[in-house]
């Protein structure tokens, strides 16, 4: 009999992948948020218990999706079973799946302390977004150990039609980031090149058909091109995940010693419009930083 | 009978487009360059004319490529009649294309002093390299008066499989610094990813491959990823060129008065490319200054 399955973190990602795996006919056991009412309407549309501690939602089910915001989040529902309520108390033989965007060491500190209780831990990081979670197509990158990933595969092609299996815990992490710092910059670069045409008075139709088929090509021009010229900014990976992400990837490159001018730039064109207070905005309002008479 | 051709500034694009244009059919009456053994031995190859002077050029054929290094290169050959040796020396009827990478007033500034001396003149903008110049397939941009263009397109068709009609003069330059500037930035991120990755002790293939398909996906991804990662840094493109263009595009951008962060750092990585006597390598040497151990 498969396992069932609990969700901790029912904002939007995590909310979509529990309906998902609903669809596909697992049993979601238990839901939790640290935002009540979230749980507990999503607990009732997928008939699932609205857990309302973390020693419940580990209780209740085999395999424990978490999605939190971010590193202190994830310390928080991880934290060792004597500081207070926590998914490790009464862990043994649950497997944790970490799909958080976290910098890499607290996903090794996760699996370290998952072990500790007994518990196998997988982290699975998407490089995806809402549309994807809620159909199944999510791009999912797992860490840890081997022999978790093989006994989960089942659940995870459920969520995923591009899962691949990357190394030890924090590998995958160590992707995603480069994957979202890369993606982040390609992003800003777009819009400075879009800004400055509109500034030009350059047909920007035309120039996003000139990018595309040229050197300047990419996917977030796919992607994100036609939003910035448009100021669509309806939030799919929101402005304050992407600053969030760049500093992961930058701190990551500091700690390396490598210097980082892109990333460094690129970041604090995120923080800027978070501290503009457009934080909320898709990560395509950067263009509201380049193009002339909008935040500038 | 088509008019013949001349070329003056045959470095390695003008000297293949020169041989691709000869394999098409077309007279090629006459070669120019300020290094006179690269027009010579061109010249010879070619069956044309050694030329030695500017008005010597003009005088020898009906349409004119020019193809040189930078703006103070393209005034000097557009210099007014009176202050010597010009192109502008009797092309009274003669047609101007000018292909050189330039700040797009320069483009302009030409456009007027060739309709000054009764010339008609095109900005034609190439965003490809030097293969793409030896078999005809340019991806070529072009601006000015739009009956020049109707006239010249059939030559030009013999040099592109993708050829564009963009707007007045000035134009082609702008889109052509936009089309760089983008590639560039996308260009130093990818070195960022790679190089911390590197860092970081992932494999680069598996991460190439996660980038191919996800959000970090770029046409530099293609075309030098792998040149990144295995120090490939063979001249396509090179360094000092990037270095250039991104000065052109980061100026424009202070003439509009848009700041633009992105593309000034990839400006200083170029310009510390070049400080550290690596300007002749092709513009992915750019990952030299962001892996681990090679230039930093």
């Amino acid at each position: 009999m498969p396992e069932t399955i609990a969700f901790v973190g029912v904002g939007r990602m995590g909310a979509n992948m529990a309906r998902r795996l609903k669809d596909c006919g697992h049993t979601i056991a238990a839901v939790y948020d640290v935002h009540a009412p979230s749980a507990s309407s999503l607990a009732a549309e997928l008939d699932a218990r609205h857990a309302t501690t973390l020693a419940e939602v580990t209780a209740s089910a085999g395999i424990i999706f978490t999605v939190v915001t971010d590193d202190t989040a994830q310390l928080g529902i991880f934290k060792p079973p004597s500081a207070g309520d926590s998914l490790l108390i009464g862990a043994q033989g649950r497997t944790f799946v970490n799909c958080a965007t976290l910098t890499p060491k607290i996903h090794i500190e996760t699996a370290l302390r998952a072990h500790e209780a007994g518990a196998a831990c997988l982290e699975a990081c998407m490089a995806s977004s809402i549309p994807q979670a809620r159909n199944g197509t999510l791009y999912l990158m797992c860490a840890g150990e081997r022999t978790t990933f093989d006994r989960l595969e089942p659940v995870l092609r459920d969520l995923s039609n591009a899962l691949r299996y990357i190394g030890p815990a924090g590998q995958a992490a160590q992707v995603k980031a480069l994957v979202n710092m890369v993606m982040n910059i390609n992003t800003a670069a777009l819009a400075e090149g879009l800004g400055l045409g509109h500034a030009l008075g350059l047909d920007l139709n035309m120039l996003r058909e000139v990018f595309a088929q040229t050197g300047a090509n990419s996917q977030v021009l796919k992607t994100d091109g036609e939003d910035m010229q448009n100021r669509a900014h309806d939030c799919y990976f929101s402005s304050a995940h992407a600053a969030k992400d760049s500093s992961i990837a930058w701190a990551l490159g500091a700690e390396a010693g490598l210097s980082l001018p892109l990333a460094a730039a690129t970041k604090l064109q995120y923080d800027r419009l978070v501290a503009l207070g457009r934080g909320d905005l898709d990560k395509s309002a950067v263009a509201e930083l380049t193009f002339p008479g909008r935040l500038n």
